[in-house]
């Protein structure tokens, strides 16, 4: 665990010193943050917004917790995508765990942005802060139609030259965390039309830049992200030529290293979340009697308790195998897309299925089982909709075949 | 449709006034309902409560809409089941339309209970303001484990013999409507132990008789319930012999007239709000564009949409069979278990799959699918959960079959 | 039932004349179909052929069950579709029970085709004898890739004019019921290019015409349908001008009049061996124990059970449905696309749930439910494969909400 | 690779060894296995039953590759479990491919239990000469009702003390592989009643012994296993002290040794034959067209094709991770549960999905997918049914969660 990202021993067995920081997360989760969260409902605006972030962080650095994922020499533990699939997991046991050690999105995928792609004095000016929680960052991407959405190269904002840097115009939608966010990733169209898929270019800029004006947050099914999921407007904004991120007209390709990592550590937290909520039935069923005998002892409970833990195993398998391919420095689009496509269905099923296992209660606020299902919903889409992931899982397996006459898809 | 409940010609195909009726409730649904429960993002209680509701009804009253499946001699429109379906579908395609025509949910299965086995008497007292819209009524059989839940004969609410009546106490909780109801009908054991299958008893109160205290709201996923799903306890509460409901030790057998009707129209309502649901998807799919193509001809979107169109047609199937049966006079025990489990199983799919058809703004409150995601999944587990309707089919299934040796389960 | 496919009183109750001849049916296949079935393991060919065939009618024409569905003046029962659907049911019990009622595929669809467009002539010469079950006859339509095959407008077979009528060239393939047929109804471009959905015209020819051979069985997954699934090829064939069956260059128009009703006689045989597969089910799990219970009192086994009864509650809704708009003299596209994809997947899933329930013997031959999944597996893709109609689904779908803004997909 | 059950590395990535092993099995299979299976339409007796079966594991012999999960002092190339999946998986490609490298059900299952439990002189005797392929075997426990099946505890056969050893009484069936065994392993009860989960033994003896009736061939979906699958009646066999297996009344026990492995080696198996379906399937839409498209571009295919994807990942997976288990030397029993159960069901699917998208001709014998979805369809019942390894994977995850109060059920 020393050296940044690189996994000691196997993938299927876990190193003694990662074992002892998911055992450290999971107390920390279980005593500083789900008491929070069951308290507020996981509604993070209610609980305090950035002030109960600070709050939790501060307690999760005092445990040495911190930014599990980040390299250690900006501050962080250092682990790779192996090792940090069970200690993200534990964190997403709460709805405010992975905000609490500083790994929530989408922060945690910009730390891996900065790390691979950045200068080293945007490095110092961004991403240090960052690890250290001292501020709070947005990947102002997506836009509303006809612009970038599930396909990205739709992109229509617009960075024109100007001296000594670019100015940059146009209207994102669903920026996460972009109220009270210290600084912006923003994709922009430096060359090509709308549809291209060339010409997009990543710019870094503070929040306090002129020009940028976050609007309203858009209610949506969940309510644990902090700094919400906002309407941003650029207007005009300047950003000098030494905030440029990676080369300009090469931000499709950069959006690549940032996604497949990303889509991986959302499946990571949300699994998590679904787990508690297992656990939570699993109280449930085998406390609770009726039809004269106890619910853990009722075929149609076992079935879905036995499907939830066919759901849990499969979905860290295949976690553990894409994690494994980015660790060795793969692209791994392959089987990020499949993890996240099947991850992200599974940990719904999940959660409907422990939802389902407590009856009235289960869709009330007594238990967590509602709002996790509010919660876990909307990951289906975000990261790539499953339809856009099968898509690309298709076109793929068919170019394979096809270049083999007669190969395996395998 | 001038005699009650009366089904003019084939069920198939609805009678002239029948569709009049339809067109006029869509018609009103959407010009006086559907705004405001948009405006108030589908929470009654944001949208003024019992106010609101005493609003919509007046507007309703006013175009003749009120109450269709109550009798005409207490002012309804006399709609028997397979009539009612399509019109309480039409008023569903908003979440406050069922409200608004007094055909919500406890009342209208309340009205249907009183109208079956109340005397004349309590009809008077009770049902006719019931069917004006004048009050609302709460039904209190659900207790806290290890009362009655899934399995009604847990009952524990116990109703003790006293002079010129009978002595309640007991503790109920999910009592839909409880808060600001103007009667109760309360289920409580006369003779036998929790568990027996014999010895309850329905009684009739006002709210306004000592010892019933209304207490918390239990908040749950659904918003669109005036007067919440409460706790609420009674303590010695006394209720007159003319007020007990139906005979002494027969309210499990009374329940069951309330039981089969009452699951239909619930399924008729949320068929509604289905229904609406895959109509704002269609206009989405119909407009939006991506991957170079209208999202309408994309085959994965296609397979999404034909088989919402699946789940409809086949949710409508199934209750108008069931519904016939009802009208015919049957109890339809099984064919309301299987249009329940369907309907309420087909509506979720139903309304997940219109979601992800609008990807982000599916999950936002900028379209009202996320709330409908939220309303419709309760009724997987109220008015008995899908488990206990599979465990009564298949009881029903292995015992025709068995009972003819080698015979049809049809 | 006096007059041909009136269908009286509602399509929910039987007539007492239907009642009767449903139960003579079952009755029928009980006592003479099922053993013949059994002994030779659904294998028509095994089990003697086009004698079997024979056989069987005789004694189905001995008790007057022989073609319900045909007209009356040509010797047929003259039920409508809605009357039809529970004695086809009834039939299907036995996989050789429709063609022992003269009301197997491709028989019964040719009888309503020539019902509807033959001539006064081409009655007497073709369909009379059909109906009478004097001879067989073959539907030949499908062609090797690149021809007509999902898509029926590829075809490529074509028919030039020729003094007194046309010469026919292509080859088809999947023609069930070639070998042996009396009379094949032949599908060819009279005019248009592949692709095209106009030019195609449909011909009558007795087999015994030049220029017909029939080629080999392809082998498939079914064994019960008589004369096989053939290659089959026209090279030159004569066909005078009379035997033009409907207009020239109406082909495909023709096509649907046969393909509507033909999609839900399908559904009503698959139904009835799905059925019969259920019931076989309930009475091993009846009648077995394991794991200190009747295997009927597990949940699991419950939960099959009880979703083999919705499965055929929902097939039958929607197929009486689909029936009653056929029966009303509408085309009835997308409620028979609605019924025949639903009932195909429904069939094939309560054939296999069956299967499971009886464990190892559900997947021997001491038992029907093996040879059942093999026979029910391909109506998933004749008749139009799932994808298909879920395609055509969807464009009406989508097609009805656009032209109507904002209004019903119902 | 030279130490048996040994795996080098990671089990994620393939040693240089294993790897080419995978690459000649599968060379093997496609050229001398595959056109065997091919021309006898996957049916081993038409092929010629042993006689094919000595002819190609002579030819797996010359090529090194027979007996790759026996032990090395056995004549075997001593793989562990992680290190076969992919070389059985290969083998599985063509259905007659483990029987051609002598791993084939229940042989293979049969080495692995000889191998753990058999005294010296019995691997002399049984084990090396089946190693060598000298022999085949079979393995003695299912009866008919209500004998052992799913619950083995159902055991009735009986071995009674006799001087020097023990008679053996009792019926067997559903024995696979019965007709033409060289020696069996039988299971049974040397004390306790039917019902108990103690008292069970298994004994070795030679088919050549008196009192073995090997009974009829009961027909199934498959008819890729080599001697059928057999009634077998035991009459008063005597078998002697030392071919007891294992030690007196740990019959059960020693099952356990044998069932974890076995049936990770049949989802390798059942996966390669998913796989070939798999790749049929996409040559298939990859060539074809339809509706103006190549199938390969539309969305429903890619659908199928994506999730076919999805199932063969997340099959390999949890099959990685409960060989890696096995390796350790753990008994496995929920991963080994979860990865059969899942298996075996993805299985189903990826065939079934296949063949959907070959239209007519998946269902037709001119392409391998008819009989692979024939074939695949037992293994959801053999080798524990889906119910069954769901029973105990619930009562796994209910006992852990509430031996540790609220811990994780992970």
């Amino acid at each position: 665990m020393s050296a940044d990202g690189h996994t000691e021993g196997s993938p299927l067995t876990r190193s003694v010193e990662v074992e002892a920081l998911v055992r450290r997360t999971s107390a920390f989760v279980r005593e500083h943050v789900l008491p929070v969260e069951d308290e507020f409902g996981g509604d993070i605006e209610r609980a305090g917004g950035d002030g109960v972030r600070r709050d939790l962080q501060k307690a999760a650095r005092a445990e040495g917790l911190l930014s599990p994922h980040a390299p250690v020499r900006f501050g962080g533990l250092g682990l790779g995508m192996v090792d940090r699939a069970p200690v993200f997991e534990a964190a997403g046991h709460s709805l405010f765990g992975p905000l609490a050690i500083n790994a929530a999105a989408p922060d945690e995928g910009n730390v891996h942005l900065l790390a691979e792609v950045a200068t080293q004095g945007q490095q110092e000016e961004f991403l240090r802060p960052l690890v250290l929680g001292e501020v709070r960052s947005a990947f102002a991407m997506t836009e509303p139609a006809p612009g970038a959405g599930s396909d990205p190269t739709a992109l229509r904002t617009e960075a024109r030259r100007a001296p000594g840097g670019w100015r940059i115009t146009g209207k994102k939608w669903f920026i996460t965390g972009a109220d009270g966010a210290g600084f912006f990733i923003v994709m922009a169209r430096t060359s090509g039309e709308p549809g291209s898929a060339h010409g997009a270019t990543m710019f870094l800029t503070p929040s306090s830049a002129g020009g940028i004006e976050v609007g309203r947050h858009i209610r949506t099914l969940d309510r644990s992200m902090v700094g919400g999921h906002c309407e941003v407007t650029f207007d005009d904004l300047f950003v000098p030529d030494e905030r440029v991120l990676g080369e300009v007209d090469r931000g499709f390709a950069n959006a690549q290293v940032r996604l497949g990592p990303a889509r991986m550590t959302h499946v990571m937290r949300w699994l998590g979340a679904a787990v508690r909520g297992h656990e939570v039935a699993l109280q449930h069923v085998a406390e609770r009697t009726g039809f004269g005998s106890r619910l853990a002892d009722l075929g149609m409970v076992q079935q879905q308790v036995a499907d939830n833990e066919i759901d849990i195993a499969a979905t860290r398998a295949l976690l553990v195998h894409a994690c494994w391919e980015l660790d060795q420095g793969g692209k791994a689009s392959m089987s990020t897309s499949i993890a996240k496509t099947f991850g992200a269905e599974a940990i719904g099923r999940i959660v409907d299925r422990s939802m389902q296992l407590c009856g009235g209660l289960g869709v009330s606020d007594d238990l967590p089982l509602a709002r996790l299902s509010r919660e876990v919903r909307p990951f289906r889409i975000y990261d790539g909709a499953s339809e856009v992931h099968r898509y690309s899982i298709a076109r793929r397996a068919v170019h394979t075949a096809t270049r083999q006459s007669g190969g395996s898809a395998s």
